[in-house]
């Protein structure tokens, strides 16, 4: 019993230890995605602002075209960019931060859930053992013993079954836990290489076009 | 006169709107850079703590070393990506958004600069004429009227060489505000292009790995 009371300990351990990191990890991938979000939002208002521009409709505009012309272009470019980041930061909402949220909410949840039931029947078992044990040794608590002997099994049988499901929780955590850590990261990396893989494409595609005629603009 | 009144008019108006729509681009392009300079931030934070997850020492951790070694390697993937996050942002913050900043500082500061003087100058040459119309026609006044005379004239000159100035710089603000507004954008494409270059041989290198390594611990 001491034994399976210490085991306990260390695997308790380990659970506070792993939601207290879950929760961290969770607070860092959520400031990512954040940082992800913002950044699709002010390479919108990048984009909105270079197509104003051309409704400033500047009096001595002139020699404006070509200028008006590359700029509506490279607002496009920057607003597909600006697709490019709101799809990445959706991934890393779907795919990095939920599965997360999902292991805290569920396996770690559980954990403490099935930690209080353990608790109650713990709890009530023992209360069971002292009303017993505190009976006096009459004839006439005949009925009365045998109810609390009932009781006691009762209590026992139930706490029985509820230290079972709390400690293969607490096994099954040390298996989940792993993918529970892996999975998030498979998604950021996912998410990074798609982002990376069109990224190449548009600059090398449209920007580099543009590159090369603003380069002849400036030059002239 | 009321012509060149009408034509300043006009380069004003434009200088004004230029002003304005400087500021409201400077602080798109400052925001954008922002969202960057988080996002480093926020990734480095994130490679640090995939890092800590192995100083945690999980009592149960058996079976961690493949899942510590994977986050370890993944955290200097992470890592690598926040050098160019960081790069990304720098180059933002030398080539975008510091050409505009100087270009408000120099270029239009300039021009309000020189209009002050300009009034100045007007008032000058304008309270001269004053002084010199309400000038009574009396013999004894002939040494002061030639001062007046002397003072209209080098008022004159100067209201015109601090119009010349103006007009100048006002001139000249219609070729720089082209360069002032295409050199950004050039900065920002060039940053994009080396990012998204880096980035695409970090993925293609690394992550690949990290992917199809975690895949497989992942379906055990």
């Amino acid at each position: 019993y001491s034994l399976t009371r210490s085991l306990l300990s260390v695997f308790e351990e380990d659970a506070g230890m792993l939601t207290e990191y879950t929760n961290q990890l969770l607070q860092s991938m959520q400031r990512v995605f954040g940082a992800q979000s913002e950044m699709g939002l002010a390479t919108e208002q990048l984009s909105q602002r270079l197509l104003e521009y051309e409704k400033k409709n500047f009096a001595l505009g002139k020699g404006d075209e070509e200028v008006i012309s590359t700029l509506q272009n490279f607002a496009k470019s920057v607003g597909e960019l600006n697709s490019l980041h709101s799809e990445l930061a959706n991934q890393m909402a779907d795919s990095m931060v939920f599965p997360l949220i999902q292991f805290r909410e569920k396996d770690l949840t559980e954990i403490s859930t099935l930690k209080e039931i353990f608790g109650i029947a713990t709890d009530e078992h023992e209360a069971a053992m002292v009303k017993y044990s505190r009976l006096p040794k009459k004839k006439e608590n005949e009925k009365l013993k045998a109810d609390l002997v009932k009781e006691v099994a009762y209590t026992r049988r139930k706490q029985h079954q509820a230290s079972l499901q709390y400690y293969c929780a607490l096994n099954a955590l040390q298996y989940r836990k792993r993918v529970a850590m892996l999975e998030p990261m498979l998604g950021y990396t996912q998410a990074q290489i798609s982002f990376f893989k069109k990224g190449i494409e548009l600059v090398s595609k449209k920007m580099d076009t543009f590159l090369s005629s603003v380069s002849n603009m400036m030059q002239k």
